[in-house]
């Protein structure tokens, strides 16, 4: 195990090199394409589980839709076509020949339509909504997938940016506006309640601007999250589609009073780069931190026993720690691997388990246990009668990664109310910067370009004419966060 | 609800009858996909669960390997390249180019090397492990992966050949052939309690001949079903891979004493298709069957009191009903929807509920339940105070349907002694037909040929002289079982 690279010195770095030495993921062979790691792995499943019971706690069923599009899908809803063209993976021929051991494509396998590997399923999945909708009895209808989704990328970062990445789309059908606006509303409190009570991670909530709203959205809600470097960070979208899929895709129901009525439509979806995020939150010079809800291990075990004294009568003991934790449903593992106590403290700090236990002959002997915490370091005895507590700490350690993180928000949000003042504190570090904005595509690009910064997402609107936009000056239309962004 | 076609008068039209009309899949768009819809991805996810708890308590963990396999990679093994390079979806740019509102392939966007989605993961997973892999403590190496896979299709059957599918892939590595051999049996045994004992699935289990081996195997182990058209279906593989993957990748390990020796491994995988030998090995003229263990919904309640007499009363009593069934974890689901009992009865006995719980008013003011089991039609009147005994009854359920497939298999299973009696078995019925086989290529393509019966696996060795082939009357060298498959 390397040392990896500090934070402080250079935070990208830091990010890969934790990632590679953490075993959480690591490049497959394809350019932008990662492999995860079973430790990566056990990692997303449990956020998955965690949300996916949200999910269908909230009506919505679970189906698969077909990787395969074909091209003609993108073409029919115009600003979707707009969002995805550039990006897509063609398959273009369904043969390969082989000669002498090596493989051509088969230039008499062309197809006749390209086929596109989904960037996203709105276009399929209103395909198949037509079948499956007409009348007000289908309605609404809820359906989620799991899946896999590619979206061509040419600077590949693990977890953040990924020509195939992991995640759930949530897609919904309405009978009404107001259904499906609430729908997109609700979608986002699932996400917030995700993010604050799993993740441990705070959020900022808002609509986004015109400019960044997703391609065929009506409204894009979105979840904006601040890593240690204050850049910020979104973390998942909610879409309003209005009827722009119903009528690309002709999808129509009759209502209780036998009118033909249009179909409203929602989407959303978090992905992998939630574990990115969870990395960039909480983690510090030595490693990971992951919030205890849903960590793969949230107690490590480390015998210490060099001498291998008593040895059987120390086993025991340590299989009975282990045993009374499992039997509180607390999931821990015992490290009686090789290696040197040192070296399986950093490595389990770096892995971000949440309690390392030390148990030692002295701790044995006097029916005692040593309890360290990841989050802040302390540690404390704890006798083998009372691995109750362990519970508790647990519950503290997660409450204290969230309030932590929180903190750190607050402190590297401010306000500014001109656009000196704005660009001084953008040239100096990071910052959430809240600030009056004219609502205009004009002003938003402008200010990106000089500062670097993007409208993370509106905060709330303005109707009088008291604000004024700290680049043109014009009447504010609306209070925006800005920041750097992943 | 269209009425569907008897199994007796056309099985086929019947299989898809049966899918389309319980909601279990749709046709996807592009030729050969398939959409999974709620019902059928619910059953899926049961199949899964218990599948994964089962792969995870035997030592393995959860990853997931990119979707994109780069050309040359299929090239390394020499007979994997055969197996799988005819079927390949080819992706060859990677962006589209908005005209005019329709798309065209940007040509310039021509990737330098050709990608295959994946057909089945060994290279790709291969070429990790060589990164993974240097000494003998990195082995045994044990993983598996929940995949979406894509093998070109033309002629597409919902669940049994569909271009795309979903699956599991285990993927592991080892010191020794031993070693590797057993994980390869260890596996054959997962499947048999999975199919046995929740798919409720009597196996044949046995080595496949040289012709139907994995391509890249030197020896495959497979799970034979049989139908109620009895033909045989192939509902799972096995594969000890022999070194040909650790050579084709160049992985080698570091002995304990410090020698540079060979990795063996093996590979395995259950589908989606799973679905589809449940729906044709349970099902009959009145639709699904679907055993209980893996029953997204165990119990329909169907409340009948079309002149709402005692309304609130007779809801609390139904309610009651349910929170009871809740409570002792069955998964039960009360239709209070619109429609005749009748309608309803026929819904849920199509869609393969094992158990009606029909509650008029009668049984109401009687506190009493009538149920109704699927696999036999039963019915008996229980008390609301007996609830409990549904539980007994769904395992009841669960072995009779086992034992039914069992018996059927048995009656439907022959030998065959000479050529004649086999062709004329053949000629009449589908069966499944123990004989003796010489061992060669040429004579299992000449009964095929003949017959369309294939060796569906090897039951036995035979090393005397006394059994001759059925065909070509040459010594035997095993004893197989041949039948027409899906």
């Amino acid at each position: 195990m390397a040392k990896i690279t500090k934070q402080s010195e250079n935070f990208s770095k830091w990010y890969t090199d934790v990632i590679l030495d953490t075993d959480l993921a690591d490049y497959g062979p394809v350019k932008g394409t990662m492999v995860v790691k079973p430790y990566g792995f056990a990692l997303w499943t449990n956020i998955r589980d965690a949300l996916n019971k949200m999910i269908e706690d909230t009506g919505h069923e679970n189906a698969y839709f077909p990787l395969f599009i074909p091209k003609s899908f993108l073409e029919k809803e115009a600003k979707h076509v707009e969002g995805f063209a550039k990006e897509c993976a063609v398959v273009t021929h369904s043969k390969l020949i082989a000669e002498d051991g090596s493989l051509q494509v088969d230039p008499a396998s062309k197809l006749e339509e390209e086929i596109i590997v989904r960037p996203t399923s709105e276009t399929i999945i209103w395909h198949m909504f037509k079948k499956w909708i007409t009348s007000y009895r289908d309605l609404p209808l809820k359906v989620n997938q799991w899946a896999n989704v590619v979206r061509w990328e040419m600077r590949t970062r693990l977890f953040l940016r990924t020509s195939e990445f992991l995640w759930q789309e949530g897609h919904t059908a309405h009978a009404t506006k107001e259904e499906a606006m609430q729908e997109t509303l609700d979608i986002v409190e699932v996400y917030r309640t995700l993010f604050e009570e799993y993740l441990a991670i705070p959020t900022i909530i808002g609509r986004k601007s015109n400019l960044e709203r997703f391609a065929g959205a009506d409204e894009t809600f979105s979840i904006e999250t601040m890593m240690r470097d204050k850049k910020a960070l979104q973390a998942g979208t909610s879409h309003y589609l209005g009827t722009n899929f119903g009528s690309a895709f002709d999808v129509k129901f009759q209502s209780r009073d036998n009118k033909e009525l249009p179909v409203y439509a929602t989407s959303w979806g978090v992905s992998t780069r939630m574990v990115g995020a969870l990395i960039m939150v909480h983690g510090d010079d030595n490693g990971l931190k992951i919030p205890p809800k849903i960590a793969p291990i949230q107690v490590v075990i480390i015998p210490i026993n060099a001498k291998k004294e008593k040895q059987q009568e120390f086993s025991d003991y340590i299989n009975n720690v282990s045993d009374v934790l499992s039997s509180i449903d607390i999931r821990s593992k015992v490290d009686d691997s090789d290696g040197s106590p040192g070296f399986k403290f950093n490595k389990w700090e770096l892995k971000g388990v949440p309690i390392r236990l030390e148990v030692g002959l002295k701790e044995f002997e006097s029916s005692q246990i040593t309890l360290c915490r990841r989050d802040n370091k302390e540690k404390q005895q704890l006798s083998v009668d009372s691995l109750k507590e362990v519970q508790e700490i647990l519950v503290s350690i997660q409450s204290n990664m969230f309030n932590d993180a929180k903190s750190f928000m607050e402190e590297h949000t401010c306000t500014a109310e001109d656009f000196n003042t704005f660009s001084e504190i953008l040239s100096s570090d990071n910052k959430f910067i809240k600030a009056y904005w004219d609502g205009s595509d004009e002003t938003e690009l402008k200010i990106k370009d000089e500062t670097k910064a993007t409208i993370r997402c509106i905060l709330k609107d303005v109707d009088d004419n008291t604000k004024k936009c700290i680049y043109s000056n014009k009447p504010a239309k609306h209070l925006v966060i800005f920041a750097k962004a992943y």
